[in-house]
């Protein structure tokens, strides 16, 4: 069955390759730099997000953004852990195309101004968040979607969240900016539900106890992630907020929701599990779930010891996620979650969405001072009551929901086309091909097996 | 003997449990946000400490803190190759803890006004300072404590080396901005301190032997740590120099002394190791070895040729240390020390200080212009004299010694009570229990062995 | 024969030994700290490159000086993946006195004032940029140069490569601020002669088909290696352009590159290689190979589809050169290239310089605005016409390959020479001098066979 393997390798390089010159046309036609001095300004015609033009918002540094660049790789780097260095060319080739792809699409909702998209330094930042969204639905796919299917993945699904990301942000005036909901929830819903499209009954048994079968790689990654996420993580809730004040809290919140959720993670491990104790990707976990609990309020007035309440909340809700819902998302609802994005994206996120719209409620001119202007920039001119941001805020939750599980259902269902599948007899074949590592003189399926990489669909 | 290991597992978790809601409950009533605009900004009435009032600090940028963020972390790195991963969870545990700890101690020292800490950029900073020493520390003990009586060593050290640090900084005004004293060589003290406490003369043969036997994933953190030193540690010793002129100087200082540390430990390992030449782990201990030689004189004026001096003795003595010194330490003085902090920390930290009083000494107000404030406010001021700072900087070396020696004496007979030091046969249990790594197919006592794990006390 | 091992162990120590005290003399005689405020500002009196000079070139802020320190450890970090972690001890030996080195020769030619060179933040950088091209060509030699050898071939480059950048940018005002020229081509070029004049026919054959034997330590290494590249090397390429629309421009170009030659290589590996698709050192080739293509037009008007098409030019040509070009290079040449620089490094960089001049004949004083002083300070003042300065970037490339190529031909035959050398039946031994590395407990020739290691001239 050599000529099959060749035949879907080679349809992978056509596609990347159509898919490539797609990208060089479309940026031929229709992508210019910025025509303003300062990188990354938003021009006063462009159609900006709102949030941002009436805010005052500063155009980012280079040095924001440039950290703002590592985070999506921080992200890569701690999904490395449960992907294993197998899928890390695929996930960095998905990455390369979605960059490009969102720098379009972010282009057309965000900086297009006479038929002509203008990027700038803002431009890299907003392609980064969309592919950090992709990230984590890919999260939840991994290891039964093969290459070409998360190419499409991509390109549907960054479509997809930047539209949820327009309407929320700049048509309903939600402030969102650690992207509680458009990034995490809306990324890890979106992957769970294509999950559930791809759902094939007899290969997941197999599956799911190699997954218990990690090995000592996939710790060295775990910790490397594990520390970058601990030190971009706070920029990464405040690059959007560069006004001094609101970052500092954004910084200083994020910062302690982390380490709550890291003690909690470990007061609650030794219980749940009785054979083994922390594991690194429980602290991974744990880094990964108290940042996104922040990323709605982290700007708002979460008080330091409400950052600790919440990181230490999430903390423990995170692992009891892994040991009671999973299963029984696996078992009844028939939805596969590889690395667990449920736990680490999806419910803190819903938690932090829950969170910010308490908080927004909560808030009057009095505590915020300034700040107020930056943060909900509608109730500082007068245009809207905080109940009426706050019921705002919660809205933008079950849209987000509702507009990541149809998408991702439209999305499964067209990447389990017969197009995309691959015949059956050459599932085995393209393990092989697509996600051969280099193993030190191992038994190539051995590895495989730690590895926790099955066959693919 | 599940049991036992079931409560030891248990009692971990319920001291986490009661510090971190202690840590909640100090938060609330104490903490909250800096008032000011500008993060970090210490306030006219708070108790900051003396130095940075008197030379007009400035507030540190975000882009600092940040970066100063990542210190503690790059040095965790580091140490890393020598704890082995299967550590690592403890030691994020610790340093989760330490932190928030470390902001409420220094706090209460610095940050306290009117009943209230009020927390800033400059909180994390000095924060991640303090965990810095506890991570020092440490390595001296590693390997014969458990994760509850490091936990306990982590809360009676960042108090008394924020006791310290005031002592030292703000009463007496010594000048040590990149903390030779109050980190390194109080870190490396108080551990060794601890650590001779801690000692018990049959199970440290086994150990030692198995410190010989570091394998392959020590040498790849090994290499990963020491370019985290190389990239960050200059922003470390320079930190709290803002200013333009100083923090130049103690960048370029710092930059020098590495390189120059770096090739003295190559040009002395052939000789001393016969068997096999330059190893990274010698090549990251002349890296923090050259570094903490440049804190306290790196914003002084040593030249740089000065700098590559002091380099290239410490980048010698480092490796006589471990040749020499440390068994000695251990033979006569019953010392151990599991990570060497003795030789990259202790005496570098000493060489420092003494070079320290040596440039002060120097000082004129010709070679030094505005410098001169910055560095020496006090006597810019004319309220003391250059020899009367010599001396008191040579002071304040003998006594941060005796205050981490009694410190980690006291300490160390705290950590040995009944109560937290497990029955002897449960020994072999905890080390399964709380440091179980995920191996690649190896027998699990093997790869123990390998890591250089030993049995706890 | 351990007294021959015991010999050259000694050797080195001693090199090591003179080198430093030589250093420490120079910098005591010749160095001192820059009078000037900020930090890497380039006084009037002192002859700078003309073209910073002219083009009101800002002094880099301290946080751009940083993650510059970084670039060259980024490149270290890539290179790793085919050095192995046994070449790292050696490679920090050479970068740590490669860095002195740097600091003084370029001081001779850029800081040098009343018989001192003036050391600020400037001097790291430029020291930085030359360690880079040293490490470049040390990737072609690896495996075939003996520890000293690679000391005296980082003496004479450091030299040579200064000397280069001198001519091209302070006296021909070439326009290479991302250095395509004066580190990636130099360099590789350089590394390649020296290898040619290093080869010895019986034991290449040996070492090729051990080459190809890399093991699992390679491919986490090529992870963390491409990720940090793919991170800070749109720094690399933009650090001397400060101005805030020229940086612009270099970064967003170097982004474009970066993502559209990752995904040309993953369209060209599999049709290549039939047996495992994508392997991450192919992926990092093809990082480093598209941002070196973008050094000197990054800075330029090459559009965002400009960028992409280069980097997807330049994303086939480099594994193309590996599958055909390389063995060539070998059989006909006898040019061994360890670790393939001229396909990564060599080849982009002539393409970028190729690509820089067209650029350059485009440019007009319409499109560039403000940018042209910065990009082109001749054309703007005048003194120069667009074709002119278009002719002199073109007439840079062959005088730096003739210098490159001149220099490596005279380095090796000095590396060559008799003392250099280690008498044959040395060979083996000091295989296992050197290049020991700690292994779990493998055989060591086994491992030394996976890490592609084999024996020194």
């Amino acid at each position: 069955m050599p000529e099959h393997t060749a035949a879907s390798r080679l349809r992978l390089s056509g596609l990347c390759f159509v898919l490539q010159i797609l990208n060089i046309l479309l940026f031929a036609v229709f992508v210019r730099y910025s025509p303003e001095g300062s990188p990354g300004q938003c021009p006063p015609q462009l159609n900006c997000s709102r949030r941002n033009q009436d805010s005052g918002f500063q155009q980012p540094r280079f040095q924001d953004v440039h950290i703002q660049v590592l985070l999506s790789f921080g992200l890569l780097v701690a999904f490395l852990s449960r992907y294993g260095p197998g899928n890390v060319a695929i996930s960095i080739l998905v990455i390369a195309f979605a960059i490009q792809w969102a720098v379009l699409i972010q282009g057309f909702f965000y900086f297009f101004l006479n038929g002509k998209i203008y990027v700038g330094a803002q431009s890299m930042v907003s392609a980064d968040f969309c592919t950090a969204a992709v990230l984590i639905s890919i999260g939840a796919v991994l290891g039964r979607a093969n290459p070409a299917q998360m190419l499409l993945l991509a390109l549907l699904e960054v479509t997809l969240c930047t539209l949820n990301e327009y309407i929320l942000l700049s048509l309903m005036g939600v402030s969102d900016s650690g992207r509680s909901l458009t990034v995490h929830t809306f990324g890890a819903y979106f992957g769970l539900m294509v999950s559930r499209v791809l759902y094939q009954p007899h290969k997941d048994k197999r599956k799911r106890e190699e997954r218990q079968d990690v090995g000592y790689q996939t710790d060295v990654f775990a910790v490397v992630g594990t520390i970058y996420l601990w030190i971009f993580w706070p920029s990464f809730t405040s690059t959007s907020t560069v006004h001094g004040n609101t970052k500092n809290w954004a910084v200083l919140n994020t910062y302690f929701s982390l380490v709550a959720s890291t003690v909690a993670t470990l007061i609650l491990s030794p219980v749940l599990y009785e054979e083994s104790t922390p594991r690194m990707v429980q602290i991974q976990d744990a880094t990964l779930a108290g940042m996104a609990v922040m990323g709605m309020a982290g700007e708002m007035l979460v008080t330091p010891f409400g950052a600790l309440i919440a990181g230490f909340l999430v903390g423990l809700i995170s692992p009891l996620g892994f040991r009671f819902f999973t299963p029984v998302l696996y078992s009844r609802l028939k939805i596969q979650d590889t690395c667990g994005v449920h736990n680490v994206h999806g419910l803190p996120g819903i938690l932090g969405a829950l969170l910010g719209t308490l908080l927004t409620l909560l808030a009057t001119a009095d505590t915020y001072g300034d700040r107020l202007e930056l943060v909900f920039p509608l109730v500082a001119q007068g245009s809207r009551t905080v109940t009426d941001q706050a019921l705002i805020q919660l809205g933008a939750l079950p849209l987000t929901l509702l507009l990541a599980m149809l998408g991702g259902r439209i999305t499964g269902a067209i990447l389990k086309t017969k197009v995309l599948r691959c015949s059956p007899d050459e599932q085995y074949m393209e393990n092989t091909v697509f996600w051969e590592v280099a193993e030190e003189g191992r038994d190539p399926r051995a590895s495989r097996k730690e590895l926790g990489i099955s066959t693919l669909v």
